[in-house]
């Protein structure tokens, strides 16, 4: 099991042999739809009716027979009479008679037989009861048709979809205040080391706090996970096995914090290797920062073993990680793409054949969003608080230079 | 209070004219930095201590004085003895002496006297206690120095910034577990008109569900608010002022969603005139769909009329209403541009004079990222589900033709 077994692999390859193992968990509960933000839909949702309901005035003006109004020009008014308002709320009392017309705001319902309305700007009042039309209207015109949002039966979310703040707005609209939502996955997180600490307490000499646990929880979370803390591990088998093989049990998915050196990463192999079948998928991935990466599924759960480095944890998670869970929760649309393009401020070194990420912050100037490489050593935490994501150097390219456009990926 | 009295301006003469009046709010709590995310610091977090509070090696090695090692090549190595093997997570127990050094894992500490950390892969194994030294290293070199991360006293987090999953990390290494963050401003939602019921109630004839207060409030919590629902008011001056007047007073801002019809946006124009100086500060902004918005400040508190058209709700609150609750909540950093760059699909008609909105789904071809535009009527709900954000049609270009380079403002 030790690491030279392994040839490193690049992240999409180690990402396309982990997900021919897993599946969506199917567990599904249901919230009101105002809190459903965030959350993937289980199954489904379709329209029990028609969006809108009734044909409705796209504008203020008047309902009438679009035929009253064929031919009028400004120098050549048609003539109609108005019968009455129609008011909010409530359907019209009576149906437009020809040559007649009802008053109508945005919103309101057309009377019967009415099948466009004309804007008031381009009616002449001529009298309480009479008005000049100016210019002509084709049926249909400013008129909402029935079912013209939303045909009744349709789907209106699909399953898999991850629900965005004003999708609430949208099933509203249909009269569907829950909707059915997949349940977060379980995400088991461990850290390891014999030099980790918990954050609350003062290292001793050579020690130092647990980050990661504190880290991969946010992450998780924010990836749509539930995430469970087994706490730390020493850097000994039987330990480490007790503590992985109860956490295995219990949740969805696993990532363990390995130690950094050599031998706490071959410690971390062998514990993962004996959960289960398929085992280790790969070990070592072409990044920087991020090669010591274990990617392994035990009895269809997802385990990793990440980095201790916390850069590193993070790009791998981002990486490998969120997108196992996407997959648990059944995600099938990418929600927003999490990166976006920005010109290079200044050139980056790197070596062809693996994919570097270095932090970078986001500024616009002129129009043009400018990303600035923040560059320092890959453990160094705090580069990572500036960051607003990771520039992507291309697997193929000896370096970036400065006015090149380049990806970010956003945190 | 008519609209006729005022002139549209742009968005952004209508957002400067409001936070000449919005301060921040100032009301902070603690929360656990695993639970952080998404809010905004409200004090500059100082680190209490470096980190890393001692010299760490960054690889598996061996711990020296670089001076033993100047000259050193394959042909001519310097030779070394081993004194022993630094444990992890412990200081070691002697200094390193001249002509010796100590096997050093990634992460452990540094022995005194050490300088520099020579690669196991630049070392050749003579026997159990002896290595020759094949590359020169300076002093420093593979060592994380103390307080090289984060100098003792260093602003970590400052006030005003969005704290990110992963910053939870890095204020756990300094063991700084909860943290002092801006509480959520309570953001105010009323709906009107006489057409709108509540979503769980069937609509009867002409009447239409409330779409707006659950968008709202599911978008108030996206971006940081707290919802707080004041119901339904009808087109009625006397009933639609009470309910404001008591939103306001509980609240921090107010978003009412007016009628779709002029005489309901007047209405509700007057309304807001009433509640306070300095009033309404615009009415009518250069934007499509949004252009029936109203700005106004009563008593400090930002208040907005948005229009009831579901889509210019959306529009306009990411334009005018997400910007004031950063305003209230201090954040002084925008957290990563909203926005993202990407090619057009389809050829987008405009006029010139206002900016307009389209919704557009992004995706992926070949590496490139691609906006479709959704067309549509603007208020047409469901085509928002379908769409990742917004493509921005600036104020003076007729139209953008395929194949540009657009910026897509991302919900």
């Amino acid at each position: 099991m030790s690491t030279e077994l392994f040839e490193v692999v690049t992240p999409e390859a180690a990402l396309a042999r982990l997900m021919v193992h897993v599946l969506p968990l199917g567990r599904t509960e249901r919230v009101p739809i105002d809190l459903a933000a965030g959350r993937v839909a289980a199954v489904d949702v379709r329209a029990p009716e028609g969006l809108p309901a009734f044909a409705r005035a796209a504008m203020d003006g008047f309902a009438l027979g679009a035929v009253d109004t064929f031919g009028a020009t400004e120098g050549l008014p048609t003539y109609v009479r108005i019968a009455g308002e129609v008011p909010m709320g409530a359907a019209p009392a009576e149906p437009v008679l020809p040559g007649t017309a009802w008053l109508i705001h945005t919103g309101g319902m057309l009377p019967p037989r009415a099948d466009a309305v004309v804007m008031v700007e381009h009616t002449q009042r001529i009298d309480a009861t009479n008005i000049e039309v100016l210019r002509p209207v084709a049926p249909g015109d400013n008129v909402v048709q029935p079912g013209e949002d939303v045909a009744p039966g349709s789907v209106v979310l699909p399953a898999g979809h991850l629900a965005q703040p004003h999708d609430a707005g949208a099933l509203a609209a249909l009269g569907i205040t829950e909707v059915e939502v997949v349940q977060a996955p379980r995400l088991g997180i461990i850290a390891s080391g014999d030099e980790v600490v918990p954050a609350h307490r003062t290292p001793g000499p050579g020690q130092v706090r647990d980050v990661n646990s504190t880290a991969l929880t946010a992450l998780a979370r924010a990836a749509g996970a539930e995430p469970i803390r087994f706490g730390i591990a020493p850097d000994d088998r039987a330990t480490l096995a007790r503590t992985v093989v109860r956490a295995h049990a219990e949740t969805d998915a696993l990532v363990i914090s390995a130690g950094s050196s050599v031998s706490a990463r071959d410690l971390t192999a062998g514990v993962i290797a004996a959960l289960g079948a398929p085992g280790i998928l790969a070990h070592g991935i072409s990044v920087k920062p991020g090669k010591p990466t274990i990617v392994a599924v035990a009895e269809g759960k997802p385990v990793f073993g990440l980095p201790g480095n916390p850069v590193s944890a993070l790009v791998v998670f981002d990486l490998l990680v969120a997108p196992a869970i996407r997959r648990l929760l059944g995600m099938t649309d990418a929600p927003m793409p999490q990166r976006c393009q920005a010109r290079l401020a200044h050139n980056i070194p790197s070596v062809t054949g693996r994919v570097d990420y270095v932090p970078a912050r986001l500024v616009e100037r002129e129009g043009n969003l400018w990303a600035e490489p923040i560059f320092g050593k890959s453990n160094l935490i705090f580069t990572m608080v500036r960051a607003h994501g990771l520039i992507q150097v291309p697997l193929d390219l000896g370096g970036l230079r400065a006015g090149t456009i380049v990806d970010v990926r956003l945190f």
